[in-house]
């Protein structure tokens, strides 16, 4: 911590500020400069509230010097994690392609879906048994009905599976069946849900919530990893703008910034972000260009048909041409699906 | 929902748009501009997609008419409602005053602050026991013990009680204790919570996520209104911006144009947008200004040592002499505390 | 300026980001920490840009310890710029009463709101003569003939002038007329306008753009500081948010931030954030509650068929309501108009 | 214009808002739906202002159904416009490659600089002569004399010119040198400076305002077309978001999006989005694969001594194996630089 005093201070404040500082069992060093006199505070713990100092008297200002996160730091560990599953692993160069429908509808939907993620290289099958959805008059999804679907599905077709669990009681239920947690944008934020997860002993894919600095994001990612789970994938969906409260803007920057402060890796999932499915082409193709550790993609053999986000779903035909594109672009800059 | 069709459409064209339409059920009236067609259409659900008929080849814009809250509405309901609770009301002209502080932490401070809440004309408690908070590292809540404590307190002075719940697993425990359910801004969309609150048989006051809409927050509020609670208490805390990721911006612009959009009360909480104790006299001022039905304000005894959000928290001092500008200002719009 | 190192620095790291350092021309002080070593710098410019710092090998974070403005801030001057104009004076107390149309559009117009608003108290008239128009098909203000008209009537009720510039080029020729230039949002960094009104001799009403940090806003302000006015006013708009692009959020809290961080005082202006009539009222009411030295706001006695911005503007026997409001606001927390 | 008339309306009512609506001269259609009745407005004017409509007794909500932009829209002009230049295009599948520093500083820096662009296959030279900083303390251009040296350079190498032109009263002057005018962020809502460029007769490029929504950089554009100048190049540079007001989110997301609601070419500037030099890489690639028109990057021999955003600048090295990926990747969408 970093306490900038005001400009005409007197020593007798200093000391004051100094003392006050050392009540909280800090090390104090001083530093005079041209303008302004600076206190450096050594010993700190990563969750005291600086707004404190900035409070007493004298003080102008108070920065923060170390990252709150520190499991998920690249300064604890250096190496990118790569998660091994089963028949994939998550944040080598080995780019991870995940695909599924928004909602599991039926078996038949499931399983002509996870034949075509099968078909296309993809090693992850996606869908949504439990859905948050903004509005209560919306269908809600099939529940544990659902999750023995896609497991069938996964199993017949040699896949892993990825679902979304919304509340601490369904982390035993949801476990039975998935691979991989995943974790909704509305649900980064839900500590007991986290904590939970933290202790499941399977990966988590923690989605970005739309407003979340990375920071925040990286917060969430210490619950889990802080509660024991090492294997913690993030995935951007896009953020919310001024522009369109339902047009979310793909923060594809995200993913170098990332890159410098976590060792965690992170999935880009164009299809959330993207509202239309001919949206999706580009921004997939971009999210690869842009070095995301592989892509979230939901396609629909009917999304005329689907019973949550059709329009955004690509049919399998646009679908296996896309996944070419991906991978002559992964080429390009030294990766592989 | 309306549907703009392009502007060189053929009549084949209208004829495939109009099939589809009615496919969904729906009623379809045409009406010829000058320089488009449209198509209205009657019907229509209120969970419908319009993102469909977007796609469809022909159609060049698509707008729904009909807002997707329907119980939340002033359409629905057209006088304000008012929730009575023991000691109190919330939505009347006689404004609710809510102060306690951010965390319950011991038996002696509940009960000190309390009493200040029970001085100032306050009627309800507020205090957590089960804290959401951005790291791991920091201070998780009393649990139990605080619910007791509150209760406790909020018994010897005659005052109502709110705190936050945070999951489905604790809404029977949280019940046992408090007046007011309290729903966080991280959990404005957890909808297990909201479904579970729903049927929980209290009053439940939602806060605004930072980044939520209007329209999504009562969408939120939809779901425990769906569910079977009537008794629902809007809670503007301030919203995310540009400018500091810290400072959020207290949206009391959201008060007067909610009061178009829903009968539902809005109380104001300036303590979480001020940051800093002295940023929240003027944010509660201006509340009150600004017809809130009531504030929510954080308060201790000892500010620097609290366990929570001390540097906004209001000394009772400050407090007391806050809550008589409150009154002046309630009077000179025609309300009173 | 504090360097942050990174974690496993060696010395003859340190070594050269030092010498980098001093090649600046800075003095460097050195602080080892428990987990982090820190280097300070003295004698930093207020120009200079950290990231230069940031790329350097070793470097972990920089961050800089002095505001970029200097003129515009508390630690340059600390008692309160009080503008004085012939007839008013702006960041007392005394609250500033600024009325008027959007647009002049006839000397009838003009000749009538003139006398509501010296009626109401009111010292300054404010009208449009040069619009900024988002569409380039709406009303583009009178021009000079507006100048007259508003200096006419000005004159005849003893009312100052305030009226907007959009381009240097038109500098002289609103000086001819007005008694404080209005930069208009859009404007705030329009730099070439800037320096040319920090020339002008008259005092200038800056605006914020609806997008610009608290930061950015004082750095335009210190462009017309340092060009030699130190006549500025600043006047919060409101700013854009997700919800609604054209629902602007009215950040009061902005008001008692910028008290800590500048001299200058904040004008108000709740009319283009409230977009509706029946929300400016509200509004203008917490603007005072909050600490706004003054409010601007829109009227007209014919608003529906105003030539521009109609919706929002106040008829003059609202507006005279809304005053008496506002002085016994005003009056709670010690000032008055 | 599409009238949504509240749910218990009058017969009386509804002929009211019909003959108010009426007296702006529309002709109106009426649809009965099931919950509510319809009004729809033909004859509108594209600056009619909705609100008008939305303050009528009875009225719950109004709609704008046609674009306010016309010239610039896809309605108006089917095919993709492209800028054929001396020795470039823009807007074709020819993607256009403009490079350069961010300042003109000497005339050693720009040809050392023009000679990597000619070299790596661009068409356009970028480079500064005026330039907008946020700081008055900031290094703010060579003015004409930079001007001078750009215009030798490019002319050498046989390039084109790009410049930005701050102010009305450069115009002529900048236009004496360049042959396509850069219109900064800061300045897309500056409509005096729009309008002498709508009659400039050189191809501009207009940057996207950092908060500004799709439809107003479109309202924007639309000043330049409808003061004549029909080659008008769009500009994406980042956009603005809560995470940090300082690292701008690459909206990479509206390249798709404008490709539906306009004729005109989108450039991509990751240089700006990026803040740092390595950022730019990953945007830049994620730029072409996102179906951009081209590219603006900012290069420098020696980044850490340039007089402005050196930390965003490529060394020409860095630059060149970048463009070789960005030809790959091009490849890939059937498009070639």
């Amino acid at each position: 911590m970093i306490v900038i005093l005001e400009k005409n201070i007197t020593e007798e404040q200093i000391e004051n500020i100094s003392s006050y500082m050392k009540d909280f069992g800090l090390e104090v060093h001083r530093m005079d400069g041209k303008e302004r006199i600076v206190l450096g505070a050594i010993g700190i713990q990563p969750n005291f509230d600086i707004r404190k100092m900035k409070s007493v008297p004298g003080v102008a200002d108070v920065i923060k010097i170390l990252d709150p996160f520190k499991l998920a730091s690249r300064t604890f560990k250096q190496e990118d994690t790569v998660i091994k599953i089963n028949r994939t692993e998550i944040g080598s160069t080995n780019l991870a392609l995940i695909a599924g429908p928004c909602s599991i509808e039926n078996d038949e939907q499931i399983f002509k879906l996870a034949e075509v993620v099968a078909d296309s290289g993809g090693t992850v099958l996606r869908g949504g048994a439990f859905k948050p959805r903004t509005s209560p008059y919306s269908f809600q999804g099939l529940g544990e009905e659902g999750l023995k679907l896609i497991r069938q599905a996964a199993d017949h077709f040699k896949l892993n599976v990825i679902t979304e669990v919304m509340q601490t009681e369904q982390v035993d239920l949801v476990g039975k069946y998935t691979d991989i947690f995943q974790i909704g944008a509305r649900n980064m934020q839900n500590y007991p849900l986290l904590k939970e997860l933290g202790k499941a002993g399977k990966p988590v894919m923690l989605k970005r919530h739309w407003s979340a600095t990375l920071e925040e994001w990286l917060m969430s990612a210490e619950y889990l990893l802080s509660h024991g789970n090492k294997d913690v994938i993030l995935c951007e969906r896009g953020i919310r703008s001024f522009d369109n409260p339902n047009r979310f803007i793909f923060d594809l920057s995200s993913i170098p910034v990332l890159k410098g402060m976590t060792h965690l890796p992170v999935i880009a999932d164009p299809s959330h972000a993207a509202l239309y499915s001919e949206h999706v082409l580009p921004m997939a193709r971009a999210a690869i260009a842009a070095g995301a550790a592989g892509v979230m993609i939901e396609i629909h053999d009917q999304p005329e048909k689907a019973l949550s986000d059709g329009p955004q779903a690509l049919t399998p035909k646009v679908y296996i041409n896309l996944i070419e594109d991906l991978k002559k672009i992964a080429e390009v800059i030294g990766k592989k699906f």
